[in-house]
């Protein structure tokens, strides 16, 4: 008899990472003459929850047969009392499953843009030292569908277009450091997987505390949603994140390549050239000139650029447009200059 | 002392419609030589209820001052007892605010697709039918930023791609018949200016009924995800349309101008040329070629096009794939063949 249908899910998702994985491995290393290349290590970053608990035990299972060395890391957030012993119990949990090496990294959370991304950004950055210090060649992350779903519609109330809709990459960072396995699996497939295991995993309480955006939005916002327009929501979501990353990538190309056709002899946008572009090229093109000129991407809104846009589609003597980064877009003539002023 | 600012709201926005299509009547009409043109003519779409009313309120006052003809056409679906004495009742008020002509126009709702796409394909078909009766430039609709809401948000329920997240269009319909002022002023200030002129509205029970997806949509989906998301979900949601349809639009063009470069001399598909394209843009192609196969759009989803796509991106010697319409895809040595089989 196999593997319930859940344990064979969650390790047929890791497996196919780990294919990739050896496979650039592989192609990496081919060059070396004279050693056959070492085992690479992949980490994983688990919470305790059960989507990381999961995922530990499916590459904690799969890694053995396909030579791959297997360790694990939780970040201690410490937002929460006690938050020290229950990394220590997950470092455990983790030795258990036979994982090495297993790090508990305590951060600092700072308060940049909110609680949600402060926390975010400190774990990035100790799960990246985390994987330099041990030469990992990637860290895997519990994101499900679910997660990914969420994530959609979190873009989706910034209004700022289709790159804000395509979600979580399922490679992601430097050099395509982070994998995220469970990105078309849901998320009652990894609790399923860790009850039949037996694992004993962790809810942490931040995910059920409507102070935080993602939480309503799980408990309230979602659930509402597919009450509306019926079960398939997630899976839609998941998919509309699929496309959008994409499309969103085909356009940036095209954006690309149309910027130099749009400038001067020195350097300077034409305006004409401009107005000759589709409208999505040419809001892409003006973007990556503010943020060339020292506009900062994150503070950059879908507003601003339509208020440059109209330098363009609709002149009427407008002054010039103060962006964020104290970028200045100014119409002169024929050109358009955006600089810091 | 000026009008109520939702009536100066309703106003604007029917002015600016108004002016788009007297520049565009007096260009079509400026190459017959002998005779002044007639004034155009401009119908109202109404129902009854406060959007459709308020439009009707605000073309009425403004048509006059731009010498344009203002009349109104209200649709009598027949899916209620007592509707035909309820359009009778909407002509009356049309006919009240100084419309004329005024038609009442009964149809009979098939079952095709659904209670709520019959009932549009019904109304739109008598809308077609009552503008060219009464030669009309334009006919107005009365839907709001937050109808666009909903219909982004029924869209991103079937995850099929950026094109069924942009939207209604504020120009659609043969000739650019259809136009929608009202797309970005919330259903709120369309109530507010009936109020404020005393003009009786009438609220639809469909619209308040559980059983149909919209209304589910309206009265519990959007108002969890405000809660969840903060209040300007609405606004983001009608910008995504914006930005979804641009985006559309230039992927849908580069597409159009990719599948001439990827066909051999006799028309046939070449693989090696498709699998250069970016994903974005090839997928568009496969689509493009499934109908002009013969499978009808409505029915070719994005997982059609998914496993057509993997005999490009992912070859095993697949065997044909089944389309709508009877479309068969097939690969045939470095070849992709789609033709109705």
């Amino acid at each position: 008899m196999g593997p319930h249908p859940a344990v064979a899910a969650i390790r047929l998702a890791v497996r196919r990472v780990l294919h990739d994985l050896l496979t650039e491995h592989h192609s990496a290393t081919a060059a070396l003459p004279h050693e056959p290349p070492p085992p690479p290590l992949v980490l994983v970053a688990c919470s305790g929850g059960a989507d990381s608990m999961a995922l530990a035990s499916a590459l904690a299972f799969e890694s053995p047969k396909l030579g791959i060395r297997a360790g694990g890391v939780t970040v201690d957030h410490g937002l929460q009392p006690g938050s020290d012993a229950r990394a220590a119990e997950v470092v455990q949990r983790l030795r258990e499953l036979g994982l090495d090496p297993v790090d508990s990294v305590a951060v600092t959370v700072g308060r940049t843009g909110g609680p949600e991304a402060a926390a975010r950004d400190a774990r990035y950055t100790a799960l990246d030292t985390a994987a330099e210090r041990h030469g990992a060649t990637a860290v895997l992350l519990g994101h499900t569908r679910d997660d990914q779903a969420e994530t959609v519609l979190l873009g989706l109330a910034r209004g700022s277009g289709i790159r804000s809709l395509s979600g979580m990459a399922a490679v992601s960072g430097a050099g395509g450091r982070y994998r995220r396995p469970f990105l078309e699996l849901d998320r009652q497939t990894a609790r399923k997987a860790c009850m039949v295991q037996s694992l004993p995993v962790w809810d942490d309480p931040h995910n059920a505390d409507p102070a935080y955006t993602r939480s309503r939005l799980r408990h309230e916002g979602l659930p509402a949603l597919e009450k509306a327009l019926g079960k398939g929501v997630v899976e839609a979501l998941a998919r509309t994140a699929q496309l959008s990353r994409d499309d969103a990538d085909a356009l940036d190309a095209w954006a690309g390549r149309a910027e130099a056709t749009v400038r001067d002899a020195t350097g300077v946008l034409e305006c004409a050239k401009l107005y000759a572009l589709p409208p999505a090229v040419r809001r892409r093109v003006l973007r990556r000139a503010a943020i060339a000129a020292g506009a900062p991407a994150g503070s950059l809104f879908a507003r601003h650029i339509e208020e440059v846009d109209r330098l363009i589609t609709g002149w009427r003597g407008q002054g010039a447009i103060n962006l964020p980064g104290k970028v200045v877009a100014q119409r002169q003539g024929g050109r358009l200059v955006i600089r810091q002023g």
